[in-house]
């Protein structure tokens, strides 16, 4: 469906969210210049950007900012409730299941999969944490559609493989690791310890 | 020191670093093509970034594995051990604490800030917590040269400054908010929720 947007565009979409978002209700018309300006990036870009959206720029006055949030927010789907399931109920697993933002984009962590007993039956924030054995019933049942990868590098091309095999098409990979999947599968890899890694070696 | 380099090829290198880590012992020698293959990348990009590091290729053989692996982490600076801190010890934060991937890259991360007097004067993983109001004095005792903020939205902005203001010159955001820095600050952001949006909308 959004096969036409670059995913480095569809990548800038929630910045310019929440900047949007951001800004004071005296706010009332925004340019793609100004949000340009704001963000430190080419006017051509935001422009080309925004053009994806539905939203529809005015000449002079821009944007009307709340049609801009609208629009945006209607592409990347925040309005279309997605369940999403957490692997590795784990340091990271447990705090991704306690963080409010994802509900901001429409996506609902339903429950978490562990393969640790003590963990299974439990809950993390209010969220059951079932066995990994039983995720292919439990991901059905659920109408989960997206699925974020928090378990050790050794385990996680397993759980990517279940994931496939559960119809899974989307991940979110925490795992320091490059996962192989079949081609129409979407996978984004956030190496935290490399990002930090990245400024580390920039100063 | 590492101005030379495109960020975006200084990014790629921990994604070379962990691959080249994952094969087995037996693979002694690899091309910058096979590297680009198994990684579904273009070989003159492999090929360029890996030139920005010491490592040496041979006509022919490529690059001995273990020589690419400790050219790339001379490069990245994972020999010279850095101390970070993390502003915010709540779930995220904690998560970051009780992370290891950290040391593959040379970074400590030594203690944690927080505004919580519950929390101050605690340890997490065994890291100690302290105020943020004696961050500029422990930053400095620790020689603390990178931070990773874990704060609230609206708190984060006063973490920046008040790091920007104890000389810290690298810092990985995690609140979902614009931080405003003044140039000469490397700062990166991860708006985990933003990251799985865009999987969300794509599937």
């Amino acid at each position: 469906m959004k096969s036409d947007i670059p995913v480095t565009s569809l990548q800038r979409l929630p910045i310019y969210l929440n900047y949007l978002k951001s800004l004071p209700a005296e706010v009332v018309n925004i340019s793609s210049r100004a949000v340009a300006h704001a963000l430190a990036m080419g006017e051509v870009l935001v422009r080309k950007d925004l053009a994806y959206t539905p939203a529809q720029g005015r000449t002079r006055t821009g944007y009307v900012r709340v049609e801009l949030i609208a629009a945006i927010e209607e592409y990347l789907g925040c309005n279309d409730v997605k369940n999403a399931a957490v692997f590795g109920a784990g340091e990271l697993g447990s705090a991704l299941l306690a963080y409010n933002g994802f509900k901001n984009y429409g996506i609902n962590v339903a429950a978490a999969f562990d393969s640790n007993p003590a963990k299974i039956g439990k809950t993390v924030s209010g969220k059951p944490v079932y066995g990994v054995a039983e995720a292919k019933q439990r991901l059905c049942e659920l109408g989960v559609r997206l699925a974020v990868i928090c378990v050790p590098a050794a385990a996680a091309q397993g759980i990517a493989d279940l994931l496939v095999d559960c119809g899974i098409k989307g991940i979110l990979n925490f795992a320091p690791v490059l996962l192989t999947v079949s081609e129409g599968f979407n996978v984004r890899n956030i190496d935290l310890a490399a990002n930090l890694a990245v400024i580390s070696s920039m100063i």
